[in-house]
C-alpha cells in the first residue's frame, strides 16, 4: 500500500471512528480528527461522559460495522456560509467555530491547530470561501480530504489509548477527550507493530532507568532536569571517557568554559538574534549584566582560541569539551532522558586551515564509525545542506565549497549516506548521523559540522607562512550527541544489558555461604589487580559482593533484575576445586581461579 | 610592639598624610582615613588635582617633617553642634555631611561605611550628642581615636598607591583619591614586608596564569568566568581527580546533578531566605517556573539520596561530584582565580547513622592531610561554631553535640586547631583548613561541615533495624574548596614550578639538530610506555618534542620560561652514548636510556 493510500485509510478510520462514537452516544460534539504517525485520533467532546479503555470493544465493534455496511465516501463542496447553518442544525459547536474562523480568515486557525490537524479542514490562507465535505453512511463531516472510496477499503486497526486535549491546544478552553487508533494495510503488519511496541515498552529507558537506579527526577528541582545516582552516572563517565579517548588520539586536548556569558557573546557569535528565544535568561542581582546559559559551546571556545597569537605551524587547534548546556525546551516535550533542559554534549572544536578540512572530517568519522560499531549499531549519515530560504550566514560560495568537501570525506570513508536539503545550521552544513537500534528504530546521534561563519564573526585569526593573518575554518563534532539523548538510546538498544565494559557493576560476587569468606577475599584480591584497557583504556573492575545470609537463588534473581552482566557465584565446592562459577546471560561455566584474570580482561 | 599600638600608629599616620596634603595643597577636603592591613589610607578630594605616584616622594618628605616636629596628639571632646559649625568653617563638607547624619543616627553612617571607616569617626549607635578630635600640630580631624602620643612613636612607613574611590562607596556620589600607605614599627619589618610583596607579586597566579597560558578571560564572557585553556585544564582535572582518588577509597560513589533548579528546592532547604539575593536567577521563557543557578550542592544530592528507600545496611551513602556552581558576587570584588563566579567545587556528601559520624570525619581528615601533604602546605584547622546570634536553624542541642564531635574527631587526628564562634553555616558547625604556603601566606582551603537540618528539612530516612524510619545525619565535604581558588593558591605556592605529577607538560624533548629524529622516536616510545600511579592513578606522561631548527639555548629558555620540570635535551653524543641529559630546575644528569623509564616512574 502507498503511503497516500495509507493516508487516506487513516484518516477515514477517523471518520468511521466518529460515526461509530455518534451512533453509541449521539449528543456527540467534535473537534477535529487527523493523521498521525501510525494511525489517526479524534478529538471529541461527550459531556460528562468519560470514555474509559473498557469502552474500545464496543466502539471497534461499531467501527466494525459501519465498515461493513459497505459505505461509500462521497466528497461534496458547499459554500462557508451553507457548511456554517449546518454546523448549526447538526449541533456541532466546535465545527461552527472552526468554519466562522476559516471564513473569516484560514490563517487564524492553522496557527493554533497543528500542521496534521489543520490538513483535514482546509489549506491556511487567508478567507476561505467554499470548503468539502465528506459523507459515508450517517455520518457527515467537514473535511478536506481525501479518503478512500469505500470503507471495504479499510485494512487492520485498533484504538489504542483515550487522553484529554484542550479545545485547539489552549487551557481556557474545554478539555475533550482524544481517542487514539492506529492502523496498517494488514493485520500481519498492526500485529507486527504491536509487538515492536510492547518491546520498546519493555526498553523503555524511563523504565529501565528507574529499575537500573540510573537517575531520577524531583519535582522541587523540576521536569527535564534528570539528577544521575552512582550506577547512572559512571554510565555517564565511562561513554563521555570513550568519546574523549578517540579524539584524544587525533590530538584534541581538554579544556573548559563556564556555563553562563553576558549576552555580548551570542551578540557577536550570531546566536542571539537565532535563537534568543530558546536560551534560560540569567538575571545578575549585583550588576546589571544581561547574561544567559549557554546553549552551546563553540562562542566560548572562540575566546580561548583568540587568547594567544596562533600561527599557521600551531594548526589545527583542536578542543574537547564535555560540558552541560542548557535550553528552554517547552516542558510538553520533555520525557526521560530523550529530551531534556540539560543537555551535556560530548563536544568539540577543531580551528584549522582550508588545506587541513579533509583530514580532519577524515580523523572525526573513523572515530564515530569505532564508537558505533563498538555498540554495535549501524550508521548512516545524512549531508545536511542548505536551502534557497533566508536565515544562513556566510558567502554562498563557501557554503558550496564546504557542502562539497563534507561530500568527498563520506564518500572517502564507505558510509552510507544521503543528502538533503534545509537542514544545515545556520552557520555552516554538516553530516548528523544517524544510528540503528536493537529493535530497528533509528536515532540522530553524532554531527560533524563545517562553519565557516563564526571565525570571521569573531575575528578569529593566524598568522599565514608569509606573515600576513586569514581566518581558521571550524569544525563542530559531538560524537554521542548530547550524552542524555545518547543514554536514551544506549539503554533502550541493549534493554539495560549494557556491554562489560560499560555495566555500572560488572561483577557481582555471590557467596553459598559464610564458609567461602576467606575464599572470597582471594578473588576480589584478583579482581583489584585488574584494569582493562579496552575500548576506554585504565578502568579498574567495577565489582561488589553479595554475602548476605539470603538464598542463592534470591541473590542470582536480584542480580539478574540489574542486570549485571558477570555473576560469580561461590560455593564451598568452588573453595575446594579452587574455581569460581560463572553466570552471565547467556551461559554458565566453571573457571579456574588461576584464569579468572585473563577471563575477566578478555570480556 | 602591641597589635594595640600598631594600630594606633597606623591611625595616626593616616593624619600625618593628611596634614601633609593639606599643607601641600591646602583646598583639600578629607572622607574618612582608616587603619587597614599593614596600613592605613585616606579619602581625598583635590578637585582638579591628580595626586600620582611622583607626588609620594614629596608627600613623604612632608610626612617626615611633620613627624620631626615633636607634635602631641591631643584629644578633645565636643557637643556635635559645635563639630558641624567646625567643619563648615574648615570647609569640609564630607565631615559635614557625616557629622549631620551622625547628628541623626550613627546606624546610618555605619550601613554605607565599612567597619574600618566606621571606627574611626563613632560608634555605630543611634543619634550622637557628642564626638571627639584628635589635633597634632596645625592639623585636627574628627576622629574617635586611638592615637600615639607623639609622633616621634612611629615607625616605618611608606606610601604604595594612590587609586579612585566613591564617596561613602555610591558611585553617584564624587570620585575622591584615595591614598594607600604602609606602616611597621621597624624599617627592617617594613623591608621584609616589601620584600614579601615582591615575591607575591611574581608569583601572583594572574601574571603565571597568562605566561603559562593557564587560563583567559574575555569581556564578551564576562567578569569572574575564566575560560580554561588546555595547560589550565589538565591542572583543573589533575586536581579533582587526586581529589576524588583520595575519597573513592573511603567509598564515595560519583553522581551528576544539573546546574540549575526550580526556587522550590532552596525553599525547602532554606537557602532561598537565606542565600536568596547572592543567586543568580534563571529565567524561562517557556514556563513561569521560578529557577536559579545552584550557588551550592547539598539540596540536589538530598534529592538523589532520596530517590529509593535506604536501610541502616545500606548507610553510610557517599556522594562525590565535582561540579560548578553559581554566585552573583560582586564585580568589584572578582580578580583572577581568587573570587569567580563560577566555582567548581568537589563537593561530596556523606549521609550515615549517628554513629557513623566519627569514622566518617576521620576518612576526610585522612584525606585532607594526604593532599595538603603531598603539595607541602601546612595545614591547621578553625573549628567554626555557632554563636548566640540568630538565623541558625536546628536545635541548639544537636549543635552542641556536633560540635563536640567534630572536636573530638580533630584532637584524635592531632592536628593544630583554633575555636571560633560564629564562623558556622547557618544549618551546622564546620571545620575550615588553612594551608600556608611557601611564602608564609595562610589560606582558607578544605572544608568539612556536619548538617543536622537539611535531612529534617528534605525529610530523608533511612529505615532502622527495627523497621522504623529516622532521619540521616549530613558530612559536606570539598577538599580543595573551590578548583579555581585552590589553583591560584597553588600557582603561588608553587610559583608555577608544578610538581612533576601535576605539570600541565611534564616532560619537554629538545633536540640539538635533525641527526637525532630516529632517537627521540625510541625516547617517545619509552615515554609512550609509563604509566604514572602516584599520587593519582593511571596517568600517562604528558610530553612533547621541540625539533625546531633554532638553537638549543632558545630552546632552554623557552620551555624553563614555561617552567616544564623535565627537559629531556637531545644531541649526536647522546644518541651515540644511548643516554640523555636530564634538565630539570636544579640538577643535571645524564641518564642511560635503559634507566629512563625508571627515573621517570621515581619523580
Amino acid at each position: 500500500m502507498s503511503e497516500e493510500q495509507l493516508y487516506a485509510m487513516r484518516h477515514s478510520l477517523a471518520h468511521v471512528m466518529a460515526a461509530s462514537v455518534k451512533r453509541l452516544w449521539p449528543e456527540a460534539k467534535f473537534g477535529v480528527g487527523p493523521v498521525v504517525e501510525d494511525g489517526f485520533y479524534y478529538d471529541i467532546d461527550l459531556g460528562s461522559v468519560k470514555i474509559s479503555e473498557q469502552d474500545f470493544n464496543k466502539i471497534e465493534a461499531m467501527m466494525r460495522r459501519i465498515i461493513a455496511e459497505d459505505q461509500d465516501f462521497v466528497r461534496e463542496k458547499r459554500p462557508i456560509d451553507d457548511a456554517i447553518v449546518w454546523a448549526k442544525e447538526s449541533q456541532q459547536p466546535y465545527k461552527e467555530e472552526l468554519l466562522n474562523d476559516l471564513k473569516r480568515s484560514g490563517t487564524t486557525v492553522a496557527k493554533d491547530l497543528d500542521a496534521a490537524e489543520m490538513g483535514t479542514i482546509a489549506d491556511g490562507d487567508a478567507a476561505v470561501k467554499e470548503v468539502t465535505f465528506y459523507t459515508n453512511g450517517d455520518f457527515t463531516d467537514l473535511c478536506r480530504g481525501p479518503h478512500v472510496a469505500n470503507t471495504q477499503e479499510i485494512g487492520a486497526f485498533k484504538l489504542m489509548r483515550v487522553a484529554g486535549a484542550y479545545w485547539r491546544g489552549n487551557e481556557k478552553n474545554p478539555q475533550m477527550q482524544r481517542l487514539y487508533g492506529i492502523a496498517f494495510a494488514t493485520q500481519a503488519e498492526l500485529d507486527e507493530y504491536l509487538e515492536r511496541l510492547e518491546l520498546a515498552k519493555q526498553r523503555d529507558h524511563r523504565k529501565l532507568g528507574k529499575e537500573l537506579d540510573l537517575y531520577t527526577m524531583s519535582p522541587l528541582v523540576g521536569i527535564g532536569l534528570p539528577m544521575f545516582t552512582p550506577r547512572g552516572t559512571v554510565l555517564r563517565d565511562i561513554v563521555a571517557q570513550y568519546s574523549n579517548q578517540l579524539r584524544q588520539k587525533y590530538g584534541f586536548q581538554k579544556v573548559w568554559t563556564p556555563h553562563i556569558t553576558k549576552k555580548d557573546l551570542y551578540e557577536k557569535s550570531g546566536h542571539w538574534a537565532k535563537f534568543g528565544d530558546e536560551l534560560f535568561l540569567v538575571k545578575s542581582q549585583e550588576t546589571s549584566d544581561q547574561m544567559a546559559l549557554k546553549p552551546m559551546n563553540c562562542p566560548h571556545h572562540t575566546q580561548i582560541f583568540a587568547s594567544k597569537p596562533r600561527s599557521y605551524r600551531d594548526m589545527p587547534v583542536r578542543f574537547l569539551e564535555t560540558t552541560t548546556d542548557y535550553r528552554d525546551e517547552k516542558t510538553g516535550e520533555l520525557g526521560g532522558l530523550s529530551r531534556v533542559r540539560s543537555l551535556t554534549q560530548d563536544d568539540s572544536h577543531v580551528f584549522c586551515r582550508p588545506d587541513q578540512i579533509e583530514q580532519e572530517i577524515n580523523n572525526l568519522l573513523a572515530a564515530a564509525r569505532e564508537l558505533y560499531g563498538q555498540i554495535n549499531m549501524k550508521l548512516r549519515v545524512r549531508l545536511s545542506y542548505r536551502d534557497e530560504s533566508d536565515g544562513y550566514l556566510g558567502e554562498r560560495a563557501l557554503w558550496n565549497s564546504a557542502q562539497a568537501q563534507l561530500k568527498a570525506a563520506v564518500v572517502a570513508n564507505g558510509l552510507d549516506y544521503f543528502e538533503q536539503d534545509g537542514e544545515a545550521a545556520f552557520y555552516g552544513p554538516k553530516i548528523d548521523f544517524m544510528a540503528t537500534d536493537a529493535i530497528g528504530r533509528e536515532h540522530q546521534v553524532a554531527t560533524v559540522q563545517l562553519d565557516f561563519v563564526q571565525p570571521e564573526r569573531f575575528e578569529l585569526e593566524y598568522a599565514t607562512d608569509d606573515g600576513k593573518f586569514t581566518t581558521p575554518v571550524m569544525i563542530h563534532c559531538a560524537l554521542l550527541g548530547s550524552i542524555e539523548r545518547f543514554l536514551s538510546v544506549f539503554i533502550e538498544h541493549t534493554g539495560g544489558w549494557f556491554p562489560f565494559w560499560a555495566a555500572p557493576e560488572q561483577i557481582r560476587i555471590l557467596t553459598i555461604n559464610e564458609t567461602v569468606t576467606d575464599y572470597v577475599d582471594e578473588i576480589t584480591t584478583i579482581l583489584r589487580e585488574i584494569v582493562l584497557m579496552a575500548p576506554i583504556k585504565y578502568n579498574e573492575v567495577r565489582f561488589t559482593v553479595d554475602t548476605r545470609n539470603e538464598s542463592l537463588g534470591k541473590k542470582i534473581r536480584e542480580a539478574t533484575a540489574m542486570k549485571v552482566p558477570v555473576q560469580l557465584i561461590v560455593g564451598p565446592k568452588d573453595k575446594s576445586a579452587r574455581q569460581v562459577s560463572v553466570r552471565t546471560r547467556d551461559s554458565e561455566q566453571k573457571i579456574a581461579l588461576d584464569e579468572l584474570k585473563t577471563y575477566i580482561k578478555k570480556l
